[in-house]
């Protein structure tokens, strides 16, 4: 017989090819504090409406902290038979507590849970994220006071147009990533309403606490249709497109600062420690750093790059 | 000697195939309205501050307010070698006024015109697509009142899962509207930031009064930084972004109807006004509009649509 | 009752709304010269099969041919009413016949109609487009022998790396454009297959000669599939993509241009008629034309701009 | 000082986060193979015009291969300081041989040498792709000869139109696979030149013989400009785009079967090992694997699960 949750009426195994095409733990397990976290809320709110015993919810909280203890230390198993992070916390869970594991899982479904996780997750990227536009914001800022006093000719085609002020042209950059800020917050409102209850895409008829899971995972409110909460991405394409503007930002002030390091235009040289060199040309001097930033408009690179 | 505007130390005439490639008066003239509009603001905030006499600005809004009226009546000659919207109207208030019409571009240029006037349009668009939006999910509202009582099967790889309420599938897509109309509100804030007086890159040196201008033509508040204001166009990406999330939900809800049209699924059938036939296949009944509808995903589609 | 030639069962009229919303005239109008070349064709095949009598089909290749002058004169009328390029011409060719112009659509239908025009077109832009590679190529080739002599820094990371003969410069471009034109040539060979003869979808039962056919339009062989045939639009995409790779070399030789007009490269002087000013600062000279090219790098703007 | 090949002249150590942001070996450590018969074949070059003596070339060719061993066995340390796969390979190299493992780099850059790598590998992913379209055309030749006397509906606007064979359905797309194959053999002849003695952009002036090189690897003709071959990537682009097709293809042909395998079309059952579950609605069968294929239309997915 099947080993997976869903095989009861399966005869057979599943294909090992569909395994390896199908799993998506590769890319989740990055959720699993997440995971973790919506978990320990369900279990505590389980315990609440009386689903769970109060000794099963902690014996369930203190289970999933020493499972996250185990992933951050890298002793745990990750396996393409499980599929994605959901099973792998779960059965881990069991193999912990038998059968009291298996009933963190009441009044939900992985549908409603993984947009849980992805929600805790996209909303901590949001602050770190805005917590570097705000350094970066202040890194120009110190700039504009620096360079007070230097003249830099302004541009339209490329084409000396207009002197300005350097402080000035800093200063132009502290506004972009204040949209870019502002654009971030506006998405966090429409991440922070908690999909948890919608379950496979129908609700449960148990007796669960919704508002007590909002509340200790730190959302403002309850979506409230379950069949558009247990399918809406609108937040992710939105949080991906507040990124992407970010690139061409970055972009863009990395275009400008390579052709200033020209040696045409020489008007910044670039310190070595932030320079690659050329081990047939000695004399050259690459601003590798700047031309990669240049490069990763794509904002698929910058969440792949984020650090979790 | 050349006619442009700009034409002073040209020696020789543009190349044909150049004004052809350059032109963007194909393009930027359903900007009118918008160039006329900020033109207006802009010249009665230049008699307030000394810049126009009154009567100078009476009668460049008066000329401009008729020339409004040729375009709208299909009497106003365009021509590719005037470039443009602005140089168009600038021309035609040259040819009415003489010398008065030139004073009018005192104190701006055309860098932070075309932002205005696109600022204009896209807050005008805002407004109207929110309302069109609004009247939808009134439709979907009806919807879910009219079939109070019919239950449908839920879907989930579409495969039948759970039955679901026809009015909960209904109300699912008021909450993705919701959320579509939120978004362009967030949008509208960056887009309500007045950039005239960027003038080309670096502002004007003459005694403008941009907060005159800002409460004629109803902005929030003023663009700080004149090198930012004269080139930002995130307000026109973020827009365009929020356009086509709307047509992804848009595309969603089609494909189902589409769907649900079939002889195998035969859950509704669509008025014989709103579909086609085939010359060769008498019995068939085509959902071209909801076909349309799923095909017309690219936002770039529904900004060329809009009725301007 | 509908005037839509496949409105019989139909009761009512279609919404005008719909007609508005679903017409393609204002788009495959430009095809009516392809449309007109393959009806001709398949006029002729008529005949020679016995389908239409040898006046029969004379009368439609007159009449056509008196349609296309009225179009190329613009004295057509076209209507969104009417919905495609093939209602509007077969409609025209009622007027002027009467029954005999309804037989024209004998054995085949606007599915295999629209592909096959759509191909003579592709295959008639490949030919223009090639031609103007080949001259481009040429030009460059010039440029080389011209600067035989001069010496140019070579750039990796925009840094100068080694010196560089000019005219390797230039020869650098004709084996892109090479690999464009090898690519368009690879292309074409896909787009000449003709389509014609698979009707809506299955074929048809009528004893049609598509070799016939296929000898009159220059196909190089009959598609042999017509599920496939009717619906295939690779030879599209791939046409596009071919565009859009010309438009990347063509926009990465305009951003070298436009950085080697600045006053900080000094490389060479833009002729004052390819370039533009400013009216308010008259030292300006702008590349814009090199500018247009660089962005014009989405493929569907040369698509667009594709003069028929 | 710097350990970096090119470190002679830069003043103090590469930053850590730059070493970080800029490798490129957590990516092009997949062209092992392909960078070690690229140098093999270069030695022996090397050898053959006098830059190496037969016994170096010898050295360096042998341990070259107990480094590929070293790789293949997991038993290859990589490193983020040694940036790519071309400097992990020089250095161990070095390691093995002192000073003669230096002269491996004579008369080429890492400019040509990674071109020549990803040809390489490209060339290789496109027989193995061919290779398995052909296994998919045979699949699907047998399923028509198995369906032989099954009559299918055929439809347009996913409304019935007329009855095709299921044999017809399924030849269809064995043309819609040969045309991917045809687009990738056109691609393979661009990728089949080689870039090698290009240098960094402007060649070598020392004796080498490209020609010997062409033909140890295979490839059918030299590359004949060096600015040209060092930064040309479009085959890379066109080979990306062959897949892209492939999987629109590919994704239709699963759309389709997901349909067919709804309860209301109920023309397929998918076997049991290749769907998965649910664990609440336990009569649930997804076509996971047919999901899945309907989504990986992104040609990165399909580069991305390339198995080397």
């Amino acid at each position: 017989m099947s080993q997976k949750t869903w095989g009861g009426r399966f005869q057979g195994d599943t294909d090992k090819r569909v395994e390896a095409f199908t799993e998506s733990i590769s890319i989740d397990r990055r959720l699993f504090r997440q995971d973790i976290q919506a978990s320990q809320a369900h279990a505590r709110m389980l315990a609440e409406v009386g689903l769970l015993s109060q000794n099963e919810a902690q014996d369930i909280v203190t289970s999933l902290e020493a499972i996250r203890g185990q992933i951050e230390r890298g002793e745990f198993k990750f396996s393409t038979e499980l599929e994605d992070i959901h099973t792998h916390i779960e059965r881990a869970l069991i193999e912990l507590l038998g059968d009291v594991g298996r009933k963190l899982h009441t009044g939900r479904s992985r549908n409603d849970q993984i947009v849980t996780d992805v929600k805790l997750w996209v909303r901590e990227a949001i602050d770190e994220i805005d917590a570097r536009l705000r350094e970066l914001q202040a890194s120009f800022l110190s700039a504009a006071e620096r360079d007070r006093d230097l003249i830099l000719p302004g541009y339209t085609h490329l084409q000396r147009a207009q002197p300005v002020l350097a402080a000035h042209y800093f200063l132009a950059y502290i506004e972009k990533f204040q949209r870019d800020r502002d654009r971030l917050t506006d998405c966090r409102k429409r991440v922070n309403v908690l999909p948890l209850g919608a379950a496979a895409l129908a609700g449960t008829s148990l007796p669960i606490d919704r508002d007590s899971v909002r509340k200790q995972l730190g959302f403002d409110s309850l979506a409230t249709n379950s069949l558009d909460a247990s399918s809406d991405r609108d937040f992710l394409i939105e949080f991906v497109f507040d990124l992407s503007l970010i690139t061409i930002h970055l972009s863009g002030w990395a275009e400008e600062w390579i052709l200033w390091a020209t040696t045409e235009f020489g008007f910044l040289e670039l310190p070595d420690s932030f320079c690659t060199g050329s081990s047939i040309m000695p004399h050259k001097k690459n601003p590798d750093v700047l031309e990669l930033i240049r490069g990763k408009r794509s904002s698929m690179h910058m969440l792949r790059s984020y650090p979790h």
